[in-house]
């Protein structure tokens, strides 16, 4: 059956339902970030994670939390690809079936690695509603479990447990920035985080090309947006998601849009001072106090959320040579 | 007073000593290398350590290891970089003064890293020994205390450390995988190593263009060679250091030259599975691999150490991008 709302507890019992499947990804401190962008730089490298993205934690808590059935069955999802590559481990990992639909002109590395890990990949149309009716008709015809990858409020328990993990490596964290595509892993992140200390601040990050929260929240109910081509593609997303939208609307504090340019600069910064492989989507963070819609104290200790690392090489190699 | 000898228990005081100041650098496991490289692999990410590389362990074992006396006059030390950086921010730390000697020709990120840690910078000649004389002046004319990155038998201690800790991890490793230049990492690793288990291979990898100690093995007796021009230009040395030459004929099994093109292979391979930035001089050991000089059997477990990831970004960039 499936689960209605999110809370606190949801999120500890997931941490102690994944922790031995995922790695404790380490909350980096490269000191020479501080001058750069003007406060206390923590990071959470989940490019380090299994997979290269931090979706591998909802995927493994949505998979263990399923019915013998459920699990006999298998399940379908559809992403942009981080999503389909860790409900595809995740699959193989405890034996379940995966299918994973992706849109047609996904990059070729993650359309590989959904098959390098077992799952059946079907191709779909490129915008998300279309390829939400080739969902439903394989769901209904195979009896797949649907693990969508915001709406799902086990998957977003799962996402929240890297909220459980900042706070035990540095308590006095002042600000969380965190990516927002579809916005599961914010509403996970944000319900963890202001269920514990609500004094700490949790923002959200978006390419000014595809901005539906920032969108909505300015309109005070969810819109739909035209979203136009974007370097942080793992983040394109016509509209909030239904269920993380009023959990976002609870608990963040800000949500904010950012450059193209300033996200290729913050890719630059993190390989350069950190030396973590970011893809474009793990950088709008960054790229908030680049272009200066986040202004924190000199002295403000900020987490930036790096979600992934899985972008073709070549691109990520341009992005590192181009002269800025 | 200079220590003379490398015990072990050198290397367990050394840990001891620099434990607060360092990074215990994950030991990371992408599943996904173990199919492109032929067996089980571990990667010790010192890329993550402060300061961007391994180096940093001995700089901080040297310095809190000097009487009051040698603090009050200060360091000096020599190196094409990563020593030299970590030397500059370990003195500052601990409030002593820190002379480093670069080469004319070092990379500008290299030269400003060591001045933006507030150490005094002296550019001299190109070549190894003609610098070292101008070392000796500025020793002799200050009382400056001399810290050389691989002769240092304090230094060595502190590199061996990462041994202790791979240990730690992965009690099951198998081989060790080790850049080699001067000689000093290797050294401090294969003490700790073949003094706790002797049946733990441990692997030097140089570059073919710098290959002193492949050479003056196959001769027995350290010899000097010519060093061409190689990516791997943290590794340029022209013979093996005095201090840690017999400690290498000792304890290491076997001590590889690679390719160029293998290496900057390699860097692509650690940047697209591991999402870490290594320079190349770090995957002189991963390239062992690619160009078949390490034939590791297929479920062997195999630790490469990555020692740093201070390169330009743009040149980096340029490698990515490259059609191999």
């Amino acid at each position: 059956m499936e689960k209605n709302g999110l809370t606190l507890k949801d999120i500890y019992e997931a941490e102690k339902r994944i922790q031995p499947h995922i790695i404790r990804t380490p909350l980096l401190r490269p000191g020479t970030l501080d001058e750069v962008l003007g406060c206390e730089v923590y990071l959470k490298s989940e490019m380090l994670q299994v997979t290269g993205a931090f979706k591998m934690r909802g995927a493994i808590n949505k998979i263990l939390s399923l019915s013998e059935t459920e699990k006999s069955k298998g399940i379908i999802c559809s992403s942009s690809g981080n999503h389909g590559q860790a409900c595809a481990l995740a699959g193989r990992t405890f034996g379940i079936k995966v299918t994973v639909v992706l849109p047609e002109d996904a990059p070729q590395i993650k359309i590989n690695k959904v098959k390098a890990f077992g799952a059946n990949v079907l191709l779909g149309p490129r915008y998300y509603n279309e390829r939400m009716k080739m969902v439903k008709e394989q769901q209904e015809k195979h009896g797949y479990t649907m693990v969508h990858g915001y709406e799902d409020y086990t998957v977003m328990a799962g996402q929240g447990t890297i909220a459980l993990e900042i706070l035990r490596d540095c308590p006095g964290i002042e600000a969380i920035l965190v990516p927002v595509g579809g916005g599961g892993l914010i509403a996970g992140i944000a319900t963890a985080i202001k269920e514990i200390n609500p004094k700490i601040r949790v923002i959200g990050a978006q390419s000014k090309a595809s901005a539906a929260y920032v969108e909505s929240r300015k309109l005070g109910h969810r819109v739909e947006v035209q979203c136009l081509d974007s370097i942080a593609d793992g983040l394109t997303c016509r509209a909030p998601g239904n269920n993380p939208y009023p959990i976002i609307e609870k608990y963040v504090d800000d949500i904010v849009a950012v450059d193209e340019a300033d996200i290729k600069t913050g890719m630059r910064l993190i390989a350069s001072h950190a030396k973590l492989v970011a893809e474009p989507s793990a950088c709008v963070g960054i790229a908030a106090l680049l272009g200066g819609q986040i202004k924190p104290r000199s002295d403000e200790k900020l987490c930036f959320v790096l979600t992934s690392g899985n972008w073709d090489i070549d691109m990520i190699g341009k992005i590192f040579n181009e002269t800025l």
